[in-house]
């Protein structure tokens, strides 16, 4: 085995797998993303080659794990939460497999469910919600907004701080009720963590003052997070 | 703190995450489903006090969770993969919440990603899929047809390998196109792990000897297995 694409979940240091540290501790080379927690990366021996991703783009991160990968040496790529749940690490394994260079996926905790339950609110819950839709919020014209509108339970939207007046304008245009509740969570998991929830109609507004990385999260299950929030208390320790 | 609810993630137990294990060990009390590993209740302390659900309602976890949480007991609620992802965490939070217990949720790696993961399917790829619809295949009669039919990108189904070929003719009648390639992983992340791959039209046949717990996944997302199979490496080691 020679490259491992590893999940560093959600933010949060204690959210990567037993099986992801013990990768990271153990590595030669570690390459990871800007989101990923500093303490995840400390954990790297201190003899090994650690690559911040910078502004690296895609292909060349590519050449990079296939370059150290063909030299043998065990390589960690650390990407925020799941590699393969807008994580681009689909394009990652292709480039490894059409190189011939062996490698593993680690899967990590997504942000899709962890960010919202962080502030209370289950994307599933019976009887009322039983379907979890997961869009990109930075290129809207690529959605299909009279399926999201009309699609039951709940939607969450990944890089959709920016685009989000759009995006709540054009869910209420297609049909989705303005008085569906929405929570915007920033830098969820994190000691750090704000939520703010409001009706579609407002939650732009509501929202403004908030900087990415945020999840928004649709649907009728945000309203249990008002039931949760007194008792549910916030991640404590760190890896 | 006292009660915490745990995602023990999708079979493999080194995919728990480091924090939930970390508490697995110095727990009081453990209460756990029967789909987590083994490996993972062995780490309880050996004076703890091991609960396997076996035959529990949903009701009686809830009394359990409440009433060892209200006498300070330090209780971990070991859930299969993450507990607000079809996980009926939502409910077990909501019972605790009433009684004003506090408690914690420590968020585990789904099924939903990790599972086609470790078959090589990413659920989204630039350029095949942006969208991810989740859904539970057990009760077919809740679903609505025509949406998840149109929904572009991928779509994966909890629980539904009993239902798979009434469900793969809903999803053909209602307008999928009868070659879209559909994956079915037994066992997922597993060594155990089996994977089939065939068109909607062809799935139920082709799937009929596998047994629960099974993931099916929808989509042209399922053609990279193909690609990836030969060198995507299994998952190695126990927590």
């Amino acid at each position: 085995m020679s490259v491992h694409l590893v999940g560093a979940g959600p933010g949060d240091p204690g959210l990567i797998t037993a099986r992801g540290l013990e990768l990271v501790r153990s590595c030669e080379v570690l390459v990871y993303d800007r989101l990923v927690a500093p303490e995840l990366v400390d954990e790297a021996p201190s003899d090994s080659l650690r690559i911040g991703r910078g502004r690296l783009g895609q292909q060349a991160i590519n050449d990079l794990l296939v370059a150290y990968g063909r030299r043998g040496l065990d390589v960690v790529r650390l990407k925020g939460g799941d590699p393969f749940v807008f994580g681009r690490g689909g394009e990652e394994a292709l480039a490894l497999a059409e190189a011939g260079v062996p490698f593993e996926v680690v899967p990590g905790v997504s942000s899709l469910s962890a960010v919202p339950a962080a502030a209370g609110i289950p994307v599933t819950h019976r009887g009322i919600s039983s379907q979890v839709t997961i869009a990109a919020g930075h290129d809207l014209d690529a959605l299909d907004w009279a399926g999201l509108a009309r699609a039951p339970g709940t939607l969450v939207f990944f890089m959709a701080l920016t685009s989000l007046p759009e995006l709540a304008r054009r869910l209420i245009t297609a049909g989705r009720a303005a008085e569906t509740p929405v929570a915007v969570i920033e830098k969820g998991t994190l000691a750090e963590q704000v939520t703010v929830t409001a009706a579609l109609s407002e939650i732009a507004e509501v929202a403004a003052d908030l900087d990415p990385p945020a999840l928004v999260v649709v649907g009728e299950v945000v309203r249990l997070e008002e039931q949760l929030r007194e008792t549910v208390e916030p991640l404590a320790s760190p890896a």
